[in-house]
């Protein structure tokens, strides 16, 4: 397990179809492609790219805002509880190897501005326009760019 | 001192003169309308506006990201030691009653967007377009509309 | 403001009447030589040391588990809410330069032992008995104690 | 993986030999019983726990101070980088629904104090004599009376 890189999904508690399924579709290729996913372990998009990626036979991690691990969405594997609130955001940055935003509001935009800051590839999902951001134009395109970027010893 | 108002300046670290002078003039205005400044306490925006509110005889609050309040800039009466790295940004805009962005790379976009989520005033001088932001093009014409939102009790 | 040593007070948001007694005239005291008192900003030994450091014209800093500043107590000049809970403990413990202990449960016996690992150094009012906390009898043999740490430059 | 119980192992980044070797039988029993072993990822009592779980086929997760997740032990499973120093014990005690604390210093203390004040069960093997902590006398005895715990639905 210890090998495997880590894709952090970000996006919103709350999302469009659309989106949730781009979400969903996302978490499904992670798992396929052989990494683990880590997002915040809520809602939204954080619980259908968890779903997704359980689906495909995949490992999932969620770091959660508040202090009770079982709060939790039911799809994540490991669930840290952390009762730091949306501090909680930089850990699952810091932990990941390459995040993949889909859709999001202003917390998915700091979350997004983070991990540029921290020098970590951000792929975009119909998400905030920032200079840096990789844009996709589907799952698949995002994940094409991710596995290439996770290719690299 | 309770009860004073509390604006939090967010900047780089590093800055154009242009930038440092608006800075130091954002910090001297807050600080002659008796409000409270608070921000990162280290170098560039944060040094500069806080100078700016010594020099006009205000308060200065400095956030620190490390574990050493003596590493804050001079200019800063309480330096509070997090040694929670980024993560102290947002100590600063759940303390901030309003912020107000001087230019800024990433690390102020992230500031910028976890205030609009904690839906915080954010007045923007040269710094990123998010929406949300509401523009102001001097530090004059920021603190004017800092001072509407901060008059209402 | 920026040259004062800082006191942090800590103990329990309920504690007996006795102790309660002994935190305010620690914070009056602090007050009176001249420093910095940094607590927890909420009830019990926190207000109390807070209100005696106040009636004595001392300065006040605040730090509070919850994400609203407005939610310290009334004898808190310079209120910061960092929406961190119970780590908040940490940035009292970094940021003074001296802890006094006043009775306290485990909440209190955390910071002792964290304040104890960060090499700071700690006196002790009717508190856990752990070695490395120099026990004092009264308030005011732990000024004297206090003020011995730190007038060393 | 959702369901299984989850022990933290709390104890210092360098012990005895003796302690070692509690807390290497201790990770190995974690694993024999089922649960999935949390500690802080780093050296001393958090290297060996992990040990001892891996060898018999456990899953182990470290909360790492530090912004890089490639610096836990090498018997990390999931590997969370922080970024938040000390303050990631809190994390540990969060996550875990029972402590074993192995030996240990201050660090270890303020872990025990954290995890009783947060109402989690607290084992000792060898460690800090504090009102609460349910002494052990060996690894096997912990394991027997963390099961009791651990079993309740």
């Amino acid at each position: 397990m210890m090998d495997r890189k880590i894709v952090g999904v970000i996006g919103g508690g709350e999302a469009s179809p659309e989106i949730l399924r781009m979400a969903e579709e996302t978490g499904r290729l992670i798992a396929e492609n052989g990494f683990l996913l880590i997002c915040g372990g809520m809602g939204g998009v954080m619980e259908v790219s968890a779903r997704g990626a359980k689906e495909a036979g995949g490992i999932t991690v969620g770091i959660l805002p508040s202090p009770d691990r079982h709060s939790a969405n039911p799809y994540i594997d490991i669930s840290i509880a952390t009762s730091f609130g949306e501090a909680r955001n930089l850990i699952i940055v810091r932990t990941a190897d390459l995040l993949i935003a889909v859709g999001g509001e202003y917390g998915t935009l700091s979350e997004i501005a983070f991990a540029l800051k921290m020098e970590k590839p951000v792929i975009g999902l119909h998400t905030w326009d920032v200079p840096g951001v990789i844009k996709a134009g589907s799952p698949a395109e995002a994940m094409e760019i991710a596995g290439e970027f996770l290719a690299s010893p």
